[in-house]
């Protein structure tokens, strides 16, 4: 049995997702195909557009047999935490034979390279990090111009977000000294970030074009007709503009020293987050009177969550260093019952997909029952808050839905 | 020179409150009347219907000659807390001679009586006490049964809202033992909770009128005027309602664990917060699900607004104890000047109406710094809040708005 894992968002699922789906089970010729995905809320700090399980379900329809949730406390996280979580879960099967990403640059053998002094940490690596942190630079960019000091060409890798995912996603390989094999395929189509509307539009373009009410194109009939079903029972679409107002009273009534508790807070993000929640009418206004040089979108929508969610830094530490402590199935197909199989049989962790079975996995050898219940309990939390901006405004139980089949 | 003080909310200033003020004058007959006033939350666990700076200038309008906030960590405390800070501050003034307060039983003596039980604690108190806690009953209900045992129908006294708060004044008056004479007059109209309207219609009964957009009776014209102003200037009205939306999200993300570490919260009243947030669609099924014959909508409310601003119990312990800090001058009519004076000459502790007035008083003898900066914190805080439900939705500096003449 051959399988293949790959790592998603499907914020919503749309061509690009299909044709690098297509692509990578043409290029290993896997019988299974397994994804992780993240939850309600993507790594680009962000809600995501529809519930996970409507987003599982997209996957289900393009070929996927299982489907996994990456735990929150990984999901938001930088390039580093979440391939930490994703790359965790994958491996933690122990059936998973590839992992295919795509990449801007489709040149494995670089990324690897880049992977491998960042894991190893050469002593020339070391004294050129140290150089450049103490020029004042952030950890990411002192360690970009280590290894650019370094590798010279190669590390133009570090330029691009999937690319730098794919370094991260082997890092993460390395470390766990896992047998998956890395493979990248080019992305095609827009830019990550591009807004405008193509045949193979980015997801930011289509979620643009959903918020403005514009037509949507790009998407496969079944990813469109989840989306549209979803929106008519009141499920999304859920906007970063929407936490907007949770945002700036909670960061109001949290204050600086509140602030500064959180992860990913020091004195001075927590100034800039406090004084520009007040003085902001919306999240643009907020994101550009936060934003600095150094301090990107990105990183502070990030810490927008975690402000929201009071996301503790011990948890995240710990999270990082003992990896996912549970499999939670979001969906399967029929007839992948025997990778399943495989998957409990062989995996490290538990697999759950309800509540009393994460109860009953608590009971399982290896696992770090404390961890295990503060990521659930973090994912819990995360979920029934997302589910307040759905119009039917009622939290529902996150394991009250069944595994989509 | 003869001052009256009185303790007022005036949400909104109504012809009750008219005819209680000019009662109060002609019962005392004083050279100069002060008020304290609750600021953007009231002791009923709500917000404002409109900002305390408006509901000054109706108090100025009313002829009360200057006007301080009551601190915010008083302010929404029950009767006890609540007193301890309007009294307080009363007091610290060192000018005042007389409080009136209305009650429904007008019956000072009474009311004084129960009051020296409470203060004085007779063994006879302190035994029936014990046996009522011993019972299961809440303090507030020992407390109230065993003096009933003590002073028979004399207790009647403690079955109404304002009579309770009038005992409460005078036991915080006997406590500091304040040379301040407390006298009382008897309420008229409606009563407190009643939303009928009337000629003489409670505050509640106003609000729901606002809130029903229906016609209001029963305010004088400058009140009315002012209260047309606020709103077509985009401040308020703010309703309860407007919170739960923040309040659901907050309890969701805080949990069980996180409530039980806010003023006011055990276990018990945390799982039911917890609970009711998350299948209540809104205020009033939020309330109906947490309320239980011993836990009224008022404590309730009070817990609310608690979590809202993470009320710390040991600023509430420390402010008890301590009283208030610092006299925040919201307002004061021209040729009032000689009562202002007298109160920053004598007063215990130091008046401010701006910032670095504030930053100044800081320095004055006699005050616990630690402690002003925490209720100062708080107080911006809950203002800052409470103004993000404008229309205007921005943050006001608290200090940016002059004090009214």
């Amino acid at each position: 049995m051959k399988v293949l894992g790959i790592i998603v968002e499907y914020n919503p699922f749309h061509n690009g997702h299909l044709y690098h789906l297509k692509n990578a089970i043409s290029l290993v010729k896997p019988d299974f195909v397994v994804a992780v995905m993240s939850g309600n809320f993507v790594q680009r700090g962000e809600p995501a557009i529809i519930d996970k399980f409507a987003r599982a379900e997209m996957a289900l329809r393009a070929g996927v047999d299982a489907i996994f949730e990456i735990p929150s406390i990984y999901a938001f996280q930088d390039a580093s935490g979440f391939a930490t979580g994703a790359v965790g879960l994958l491996n933690s099967m122990n059936v998973v034979d590839d992992l295919v990403f795509g990449s801007e640059s489709n040149d494995i053998e670089s990324i690897s390279e880049i992977a491998s002094v960042i894991v190893e940490e050469p002593e020339e690596f070391k004294k050129r990090l140290k150089e450049h942190l103490k020029k004042g630079l952030s950890f990411p960019n002192a360690r970009r111009f280590a290894i650019s000091g370094m590798l010279e060409e190669k590390s133009d890798n570090m330029r691009y977000s999937n690319n730098i995912l794919g370094i991260e996603y082997i890092v993460a390989l390395q470390k766990l000294r896992s047998r998956i094999k890395p493979h990248t395929i080019k992305r095609i189509g827009s830019d990550y970030n591009d807004e405008r509307m193509s045949e193979i539009p980015s997801a930011t373009a289509i979620r643009k074009a959903i918020f403005q009410g514009s037509g949507i194109r790009g998407l496969p009939d079944f990813s469109f007709e989840i989306l549209r079903r979803e929106f008519e029972e009141g499920r999304g679409p859920v906007f970063p503009e929407d936490l907007f107002d949770f945002l700036r009273k909670k960061v109001l009534i949290l204050e600086r020293e509140g602030l500064e508790g959180i992860y990913g807070f020091n004195e001075g993000i927590a100034e800039r987050f406090f004084i520009s929640a007040c003085k902001s009418a919306n999240l643009k206004e907020f994101l550009e009177s936060v934003k600095t040089k150094r301090f990107t979108f990105t990183r502070i929508k990030r810490r927008m969550i975690y402000a929201i969610f009071d996301v503790d830094r011990e948890l995240v530490l710990r999270s990082n260093d003992h990896g996912p402590q549970y499999l939670r199935l979001l969906g399967f197909r029929h007839g992948s019952r025997e990778v399943l199989r495989a998957i409990s049989d062989r995996s490290s962790i538990p697999v759950i997909s309800n509540m009393s079975g994460f109860k009953n996995a608590l009971k399982s050898k290896g696992i770090d029952v404390a961890l295990a219940q503060d990521q659930m309990k973090y994912d819990l939390k995360v979920s029934n808050f997302y589910r307040l901006y759905f119009k039917s405004q009622n939290c529902e139980d996150d394991f009250r839905k069944p595994v989509v089949i």
